[in-house]
């Protein structure tokens, strides 16, 4: 068993990686990276099963102008835990855990202190499970996330995943549960609410479930009449068309409340008429303008209102976690090896794939 | 006494309104219109005061597209009833009452049943005080407002006016007033909040001293240095000049809660940085798009949202008279002869009136 002194030490681990270099470096490939051992309250967590995220994308292709090359994705992870920091008290080696978006924050700030720490005020911010700051003085900019053989994180930014939940299938719940559970449960979507998912894949296909679990009717919201059998599958009230005029003008002020999943730049007008009155609109997934400027008088009309919301709490995330072991929802997955993940991300791209990719880690090792 | 036949026979009144011609026909001008007499819950009440609000400038140039001319705005109206129809029971004769927005709905649908009439879901929705449908089945299509002489309004759309308020400034009360009230109402403005109101004009200056009376730290958002004095008059405990990038610069995540009340397209971006953690904005008398589209990003990372109100409800004018009363707030008005209105609708424009023009409309007589 090593030291105290030596579980400090940097280790290497094998992962799959952009290097930002000229030639493909925006490909993804086989790369060994180094990471700061476990601090005291830290675990060294051996990736079983790893999430692909649409974000995984945009932040290897630097779509925010913000990615640190080398750039290893993966923050939709389930994995053992291999070995502890010397003041971890609550998990013990070898329990199964989950680590999603984050794996540190200040903890003091008014945001942290209030359990909102994917909006910590402190010095860095939170600390990103990949592309993050490590250490609050920047002097270690990058962190690493789970398509990776090892991955290390805080003891308080670990998840529980409930003994119900097939962990194979459970992954997703850490980014795209907890981003559509977090807006539906502040909006306090609850039983007879009229509630529609825009955009059915990764993220909406949870939000249905979440939506229809909260007692709400659901109604997915699609360009593609091909994901109709789909949806209705997932338990969907109804299926909306909005590439159909009629359709869309005929479901105009019924709606309590809309969750939008859609990645990329669009034209939120169409859909702000759908809110009833003092109805409301979250957005997730977007990280850059709209197509159009909204329309202040179809929002005035009605007074509805339009939001966003980025990820979701460690507690949040929690909750998510138990909302669906009770509720019996598991995310729709595919499961790939790692050798295929650039082809992955090419199908996320074109919209193939239900729901959600999943890599299955012991394809690395 | 006339008969309750003769009661329902149409009438003239004086009035002030835009003949919609081809020669100065958006010109205010003296004129006569005839008005229904009241029916069983209507009243005829005497113009007394009538405030000019900015929407009655939108509505004469025909700037949203659905003026119907001839139209005689106004609606803040303040008179005292003059007849009734025979089946009115809440008010009596000679009783000081104001008419603000609406005169009728259809009180039947869901909005109307929850006390929501300004979103009327009716056969023609609700009966705006002008350039509103006044049948159901639209066969006398326009209203006319305040401008006038006399006006007929449903006794269900009548307000009391406090007995503390003095009439001749309460006009303002009607729309401004229950405007910016029923948005900080809505979104829960408490004690220790900290509230923007973004522009200082009719709505403004009420915004402020409102969101005060309710316990808010309250900084007042403008681009007119001029303005500071003023505002802090009004009660705002800091004065924020929207052209000082590094006064934006360093209040940016800091408010609570932002009321824009900027009645034309602006770019709404650089006000949403000013949002904190959860923050709202809501923006009052804008009736068209943003100029530039909401940056989604900025959204995101604070889980924010940019929402609209429009007037408020009969119950919301009631409550937002009386707390006036009780916390001593009275608009600012400037008092103006009806002949001097096409003067007034210059300077409104050009910002130069604080804060709002009232008609004494014994100048109409």
């Amino acid at each position: 068993m090593p030291s105290a002194q030596k579980i400090m030490e940097k280790f290497k681990t094998k992962a799959y990686g952009a290097s930002g270099g000229v030639l493909g470096g925006k490909t993804l490939q086989a790369m060994d990276v180094e990471r700061d051992g476990p601090k005291a309250h830290e675990v060294v967590i051996d990736v079983m099963y790893c999430g692909v995220c649409h974000s995984d994308i945009h932040q290897v292709a630097n779509d925010w102008k913000n990615t640190v090359y080398p750039c290893v994705p993966g923050h939709e992870i389930v994995g053992r835990i291999a070995s502890l920091g010397s003041g971890v008290t609550r998990f013990k080696k070898d329990d199964v855990v989950g680590v999603g978006c984050m794996i540190d924050s200040c903890k003091q700030c008014a945001s942290c202190r209030k359990g909102d720490e994917e909006f910590c005020s402190g010095p860095v911010g939170m600390t990103m499970t990949y592309n993050g700051y490590w250490k609050p003085d920047g002097s270690d900019f990058n962190t690493f996330g789970g398509f990776s053989t090892q991955i290390v994180a805080n003891e308080e930014f670990l998840l529980r995943i409930p003994e119900s939940l097939e962990i194979s299938a459970v992954a997703p719940i850490l980014c795209a549960g907890v981003t559509t559970y977090s807006p539906l449960k502040h909006r306090g979507v609850k039983a007879g609410d009229k509630v529609g998912i825009i955009g059915i894949g990764g993220l909406g296909h949870m939000g249905v479930m979440i939506a229809k679990a909260m007692g709400a009717t659901v109604v997915a919201i699609t360009t593609s009449e091909e994901k109709t059998a789909m949806a209705t599958e997932l338990g969907a009230d109804e299926v909306l068309i909005s590439t159909d005029e009629e359709a869309m003008k005929a479901a105009e002020v019924t709606f309590d409340f809309l969750l939008c999943t859609i990645p990329s730049g669009f034209d939120l007008n169409p859909y702000v008429k759908l809110l009833g009155v003092r109805g409301s609109m979250v957005t997730v997934g977007l990280l850059g303008p709209y197509d159009k400027p909204t329309d202040n008088m179809e929002m005035a009309k009605y007074a509805r209102s339009v939001g966003a919301s980025f990820i979701g709490s460690i507690a949040e995330t929690q909750e998510v976690l138990d909302f669906c072991a009770e509720h019996n929802i598991l995310p729709e997955v595919q499961m790939i090896d790692i050798e295929t993940i650039n082809e992955a991300f090419t199908k996320i791209k074109d919209e193939d794939v239900r729901f959600r990719y999943v890599i299955d880690m012991q394809s690395l090792k």
